[in-house]
C-alpha cells in the first residue's frame, strides 16, 4: 500500500484538530480533543497523539506518510526542539518531533503555529502565488509570520516574524510578554475583549452589558466586533483603536519590508470593514506612497484550517527537501 | 593594460565622493566636489562626473573597469533608474545608471545610498562576516538597511528597509515624510538638532547657548552629542530620548526579524553609551530575551567610507553576476 497522506495537526489553546491534508491541500478524516483541561506537557502530548492516531484510524493508517504538527511555541529551524511555548510554561527545550515521532511510529516534523498558518495560506489560501507576504493573525495573541521569496524567515536564531511584539504605543497597554505597548496588547483577539470590558467598568452604554448578562468576563471579540457591526458606540470605539494601531503596525511593517500582500486572519476579522478601513487609513498616512501602490491587504482564507493544512505542508516541505 | 580599479561614489546631501577601492575594501585615489549650491538634476550629475573623472586622472582612466554609485532616492533591483529621491524633487524616474555610463563612458552600477553603506559594512566593515544584519545610519534622515542570508532585502519594489519610517511614537513628531512619530522625526542628526532647538526656545539652562553663539540655527547634532558628553542636561535630555526611541525601533526589529547584529552609524555615535545605554534599556525592555540573547548592536566602522567602499562593491557584484 503506497503511504500517500499527510496528516497535519493544530495544537491550540484548547483543542487540537487534526485531518488528513492532500497534496492539494484538501482536507478529510478530521479529528480534535480538548486539551482545556490538560495541564502538563505530558497530558498535551497524549491527547494530540489520541487525535492524530483517530484521524490515522478513519483514513487508513497504512497510508499515512507522516505528520506536520503547527504548535505554539519557539522552535529554531529544523530541531524539532519547542525551546519555550509563552503559554505552556512546561515546555522548555521540549523535543517534541522525536518524542512524536516515537510515539506515533511516523516521521513528524514540527512547526510554529503562527508560521504553519503561513504556509497554509501561501500555499492554497489567501497568499498563494505571492512570493513577500505578510501573515498575521489575530487570536489569543497576535500571530505573525514573515514570508520572502517564497520561504519563511525564521530570523538568526529561529524567533523571526513577531509582528504581535512590535511596539506601537510607547507606554502602552502591558503586554503578556512583559513590555509595553506591543500590538498584541491591543489587537489580539484577548485584547479587543479586554479593552472593552475597560470601558464597561466605567458607565459606557452599550449592548455588551445585556448581551454578557451583566458578567463582563463573558465578553470575547465575537461579541465586540459582533456589536460594532451593529453600531454599538463603545464597541465600535474598542474595535477602531485596535484596528488603527494593527494598522500602524502593517504600515511600518510596509515601509520596512515592502511585501505585495499581508494577510489578516482570525475569527475577529469577520468585523470586515470595521477593521480594514482603520488599517487602509493608517496606510495612508503612514506608508511610503510607493510601497503601499503596490500592497494588498486581504482577509485569510482558510479560517480555522489553515493552521493543520500549513503543518501538512510543512511537513510534505521537510520530507521532500530529506528524499 | 588591465581594468583592474572600481570607482566607488557616494552622493551625499552636500558633497559627492570618490575614491578608488580594491578587492580588499581598501580606498584610494580620493576626490570630492562640493554639490550644495547645485540645485538642478543635471548640475547634480555633472559635479558627480567630474569628481569620477578627478578620481580617473588619478589612478589611471584606462584601469578603470567601472563605476558604483550610491545615492538617495528609490532604485527597483537592477533597474538603474531613481524613481524618486526625497530631498531631491526634480529626480523623478531618472535614468541615472545610463547617463552616467554614457557620460563616464565606462560601466555603471547605481544603488541606494543606504543599501551601499550595508553593503560596504558588511563586506569589509562592523558586519563583516554576519549573514543576518541590519544597518541603520543617523544622519541628515535616518538610513536602514536590511541583510538576509548576505542580501540586501529590497522588497517586492525596492523600496524595502526604511527603518527610519517605522512609527516609534503613536501621534509623535511630523517626519519629513508626511508621517507622525516615525523613528526619523527623533533620531536623525537633523531631529536631534531640531529638538535641542525646541527646548532651547524655552528657558533651558544649556552650554549650547554660548556654543551656538545665540543662534540656535548653528546648533547641529554633533554639538549637540559633545554637550550631552560633558554633562549638559539639555543635550543629554536630547540625546536620552532619541537614543530611547532608537532603542524602541531596534527592539521592534530585534522581535520581527531576529537578527544577529544590528550596526548604527552618523557622526553622532561618537556618543556613544549616551546612545548604546538607552538602547540596550529598551532592548532589555521590549524584545524577546532568546532573540536579544543573540543579537548585537555595535558602531560602524567605515565611517563617511561606507557607501563609497559599498557602491564600489555593488559594482563588483553586479558585474560579477553579468559576467
Amino acid at each position: 500500500m503506497k503511504r500517500d497522506l499527510v496528516i497535519g495537526v493544530d495544537l491550540g489553546g484548547t483543542n487540537v484538530n487534526s485531518a488528513v491534508v492532500d497534496d492539494g491541500g484538501r482536507i478529510s478524516h478530521r479529528a480534535w480533543q480538548s486539551i482545556s483541561g490538560s495541564r502538563t506537557a505530558d497530558e498535551v502530548i497524549d491527547r494530540l497523539v489520541t487525535c492524530v492516531e483517530m484521524t490515522m484510524d478513519s483514513c487508513g493508517r497504512g497510508r499515512v506518510a507522516g505528520v506536520g504538527v503547527g504548535t505554539p511555541g519557539l522552535i529554531p529551524e529544523d530541531s524539532g526542539i519547542v525551546v519555550y511555548a509563552p503559554n505552556v510554561p512546561e515546555w522548555v527545550d521540549l523535543p517534541l518531533q522525536s518524542i512524536l515521532r516515537e510515539r506515533l511510529g511516523l516521521p513528524v516534523a514540527i512547526e510554529n503555529d503562527a508560521n504553519a498558518a503561513a504556509i497554509g495560506e501561501h500555499w492554497v489560501g489567501g497568499a498563494a502565488g505571492k512570493a513577500n507576504v505578510i501573515c498575521i493573525t489575530l487570536g489569543t495573541g497576535v500571530g505573525g509570520a514573515i514570508i520572502m521569496n517564497n520561504e519563511v524567515w525564521r530570523g538568526s536564531n529561529g524567533a523571526g516574524g513577531e509582528i504581535g511584539h512590535m511596539t506601537v504605543v510607547e507606554n502602552g497597554r502591558m503586554c503578556g510578554c512583559g513590555a509595553p505597548g506591543c500590538l498584541e496588547a491591543y489587537a489580539s483577539a484577548t485584547a479587543i475583549a479586554e479593552q472593552a470590558r475597560e470601558l464597561l467598568r466605567g458607565d459606557r452604554m452599550s449592548v455588551l452589558r445585556e448581551r454578557s448578562g451583566g458578567d463582563l468576563d463573558r465578553i470575547d471579540a465575537a461579541m465586540v466586533a459582533e456589536a460594532a457591526g451593529q453600531g454599538d458606540d463603545t464597541a465600535r470605539e474598542v474595535m477602531h483603536r485596535s484596528a488603527t494601531l494593527l494598522g500602524t503596525a502593517v504600515s511600518s511593517l510596509t515601509n520596512l519590508l515592502n511585501p505585495e500582500l499581508i494577510v489578516i486572519g482570525g475569527g475577529v476579522m469577520k468585523a470586515g470593514d470595521l477593521i480594514f478601513d482603520p488599517i487602509g487609513a493608517e496606510v495612508a498616512r503612514r506608508a511610503y506612497k510607493w510601497s503601499a501602490g503596490i500592497l494588498r491587504i486581504v482577509p485569510a482564507k482558510l479560517g480555522d484550517d489553515a493552521g493543520i493544512i500549513g503543518a501538512a505542508r510543512h511537513f510534505m516541505l521537510v520530507h521532500s527537501r530529506s528524499s
